[in-house]
């Protein structure tokens, strides 16, 4: 991508109305616009971002063996009364058509999820089973004003799992717990599994993954010494007690939940009668599962954990591109063939060739925060000055070495 | 994928409730699910088939230099009623939150990008500028009884641009009417590109491109001698008549329109307060252009076309896979090894492991509609039975004919 063409460009300020650093770093840079509290629009560069976390996430949800599918967001009332969800689910949105009929828009998919997984669980034969999608949610949330932190519509991976029996239940669920701390740990995060209330979902005890970040909402105890964490909502612990788990000492933290999941067990195929034939020729109901991930709060989160002064610091696994090419005075031709070069070995780059002063170039492609900036000068001849974004020196190399070295990170 | 893991399977029966071709066979190959009337979900083969149709349209759009964004689906009421759009288009869902605001839900971005491109338009030199989407639409249609066809939650490629002059408008839509006749070339539609009436939103004349397919939901009366083609509701011509343009007969026919353009002119514009400088220093408002294609429907439309009574025959360019591996008695090894074979070297391929007779595997075959089916059975030994799906006879290959067949389609 070339910068000059690109519509949303770097602001020399931060928007007025920012109260947390992923909004007005986002926005500053160009990766998102708001429409209103809790409601965003992606610009291509954020969109890439947005990608980038999706396929990761993808990527091990698949490795568990779970299934991509695509649910819609608009739902008839009649599933939602199926749970009481209509009645006791204040995030809820509904809305009516102009023939009176009810609907409520998404803000989680177990009433969609459950009556689908109905037509194909028949025997225990066909489980267990596990459905995910990547989908817009929405929720009537009263205070949005934490960025892409808290959005009334915004990205989460869902998915859904049906078990013929508790143990596989614990099997998977403990699978899934493996796959979502590597996730995190590709996105750059480092996510406590935190025990919290199962919220409108379940009675149990749910894991919540928090990021420690002042931009969170949540209030948590953990252990350094352990992983013992929980969410202070259930806590009978508080900060500078004993850990329940090692005996070390308590830590309180401000925290952001990135995902979570739940022990469903029977609720939800008790309200759609969903069963199958075990074994022995019996009925039952399976036990369920639901996963979730904030896509587009992940994306939040990592902005409030990867910045400094002058910008943004994109983990490698999820920058918008690989690297910058700043295009400086007369050297605007080389710069172009450094663009194109890299771009035929298959290397995600951008070129900043706007009719900009060097200084605020400089600037934009820290705010940017792309992992590797690579000055093209006339002083520099041929050779190219290669810095990484976290990095305070640079080296000058050949365009062959930076090829080479862009395609092995 | 191997079929044994999915979910959602072949079915040996249509769903009762299916009056089109395409909801019949997309159900009961199991490409989707109806959740509601205009509202399905996507099955993982399903999603295949929207990504693949997703990804001709993005890199049509992308030569033509749009740039994508994603725009939500929650939109604030100020909006729509800057345009009158509130009042006037009804199918716009509206609802409200707890607090008592009012939303809409986006039954198209008109209203979205154009204070969105205000933020980025200030001077000719930003212009054109041509933004677009791939997003989920919403309208409360008062009859929804066509499949995918006609949804009520359905996706569409949205792109909206920006122009200084009326000339720099007409040569930018000349462009667009070119890569959407690639895009239904490359999707196997043939589409007449249809004067009709602006609707909502102009009223200038606008044009549908309309598959023919009794299907469809709209009359046409097109010219089979040149390009002519108008829409019934405002047609000043009849079936019989000369056509206009070259004085042959005109045809009538049914049709579905699966992509638009529309010249907005200045409305949106001057709804706005969208303007820019000109190079002599006045300002003016940007003529602006919208332009959809129904991504979801043009699955539906393909359906329509592409089926015989054995099931659906998958143009290349959109099928799930690229073929169909069909294990029977006796060769499962060897189509295993096959089907490991062929997904390393990066070919799309199923695996029909499934505990079914041969006979069931054959008709699941044709259903799904993938557009090469590989026979490995214990009588053929190494050898692969090749059938195209649009062909009648077979022919005996070795596993690096089919490979390189494969790779070079």
């Amino acid at each position: 991508m070339q910068l000059s063409k690109l519509a949303f460009q770097v602001s020399k300020n931060p928007p007025a109305n920012a109260d947390t650093i992923n909004h007005q770093l986002l926005v500053q840079a160009g990766y998102v616009r708001q429409l209103m509290a809790g409601v965003y629009t992606y610009t291509p560069l954020g969109l890439r971002v947005l990608r980038n976390i999706e396929k990761i996430i993808r990527e091990e949800m698949n490795a568990v063996g779970g299934q991509e599918v695509l649910m819609p967001a608009l739902h008839p009332k009649a599933n939602w009364l199926a749970t009481d969800g209509w009645n006791k689910i204040d995030v809820l949105f509904k809305l009516k058509s102009r023939t009176g009929k009810d609907y409520a828009l998404g803000q989680s998919h177990e009433e969609i999820v459950t009556p689908l997984a109905k037509e194909v669980i028949n025997s225990y034969k066909d489980l267990p089973l596990a459905l995910y999608q990547i989908q817009w949610k929405y929720r009537d949330e009263l205070r949005s004003k934490s960025g892409i932190l808290r959005g009334r519509e915004f990205l989460m991976k869902d998915m859904y799992s049906f078990h013929e029996t508790q143990a596989d239940f614990d099997r998977f669920y403990a699978e899934v717990k493996q796959a979502y701390l590597r996730i995190f740990q590709r996105l750059g995060l480092t996510a406590k599994a935190t025990e919290a209330s199962g919220g409108n979902f379940t009675e149990k005890v749910s894991y919540e993954f928090m990021v420690l970040t002042d931009a969170g909402e949540d209030d948590i105890f953990y252990c350094d010494a352990c992983d013992y964490c929980v969410n202070q909502e259930i806590a009978k612990v508080k900060a500078g007690d004993a850990c329940p788990k090692c005996g070390a000492t308590l830590q309180a933290a401000r925290a952001s939940e990135v995902g979570n999941v739940f022990d469903l067990g029977q609720k939800f195929a008790k309200d759609f009668d969903v069963t199958f034939t075990k074994a022995d020729g019996s009925r039952d109901y399976p036990i369920m599962g639901s996963y979730g991930i904030g896509v587009s709060r992940c994306m939040g989160v990592i902005v409030e954990k990867y910045h400094d002064e002058q910008g943004i610091i994109w983990p490698t696994s999820i920058a918008p591109a690989q690297a910058i090419i700043l295009a400086l005075n007369g050297a605007e031709a080389y710069a172009q063939e450094v663009y194109q070069a890299l771009t035929k070995q298959g290397v995600s780059v951008l070129l900043d060739d706007r009719s900009e002063s060097a200084g605020s170039k400089f600037a934009a492609a820290d705010l940017l925060g792309v992992p590797v900036r690579l000055v093209v000068s006339a002083r520099n001849g041929k050779q190219i000055e290669w810095k990484e974004r976290t990095s305070t020196t640079n080296k000058l190399a050949s365009l062959e070495e930076v090829c080479q070295w862009l395609k092995s990170s």
